[in-house]
């Protein structure tokens, strides 16, 4: 599977979210795997990367990419979701950050735009 | 250090970049490092957060973040970035994706609001 995700032209959301784990898994890789499967089937939903640097401490980045806000909401306001919001708050994670953005502009390593 | 970087009240923009690595290292770390080092000087640079998950073909995932798109296009034409970019293209990068977004949200673990 390729860990890039593949999305259309922009405009389209992207959530970032950063985070630091706490030491163990206490069923965190299983929740992990079951939400991105769950996200992957929400209206809206257009793709996900993710990346963990191993060691404690280190951070992790999932990127999911959504066709717009109203999308963003629902995915956030689902109950299963909700229940693993959480405990990623009580166990899961010693800290976490996540930023809406708005995606403009979008190139990779075969095309030569970009925006110079 | 704290992985996680600290950014002000949006909106900022986040350059997200994913990659998928070639194999060996081939100097790669080291103008990691320095890109991160050079970045962190420029007019605009507001923070930076990097992962990547072990193993031939994971993905990496970089987001930097900056106050305005002016300072991420310096940042783009910066000549020795040209240079890291160009060995990028040619030996580090399997393949990559940049995203430029413009962050409208943001909230922690310790902050209840959101967009609920």
């Amino acid at each position: 599977m390729n860990p890039l995700a593949t999305t259309p032209t922009p405009p389209y959301y992207a959530v970032i979210f950063t985070s630091t784990r706490t030491s163990g898994d206490d069923g965190y890789g299983e929740m992990a795997e079951r939400m991105v499967e769950l996200a992957a089937q929400q209206p809206g939903f257009l793709g996900v990367e993710s990346a963990r640097s191993p060691g404690e401490y280190a951070a992790g980045i999932t990127v999911s990419y959504w066709s717009d806000l109203a999308s963003i909401r629902a995915w956030k306001a689902n109950l299963d979701h909700r229940e693993a919001q959480a405990r990623g708050r009580d166990r899961w994670y010693a800290s976490y950050r996540v930023r809406v953005a708005l995606v403009e502009r979008e190139y990779g390593l075969d095309e030569t735009a970009g925006m110079s």
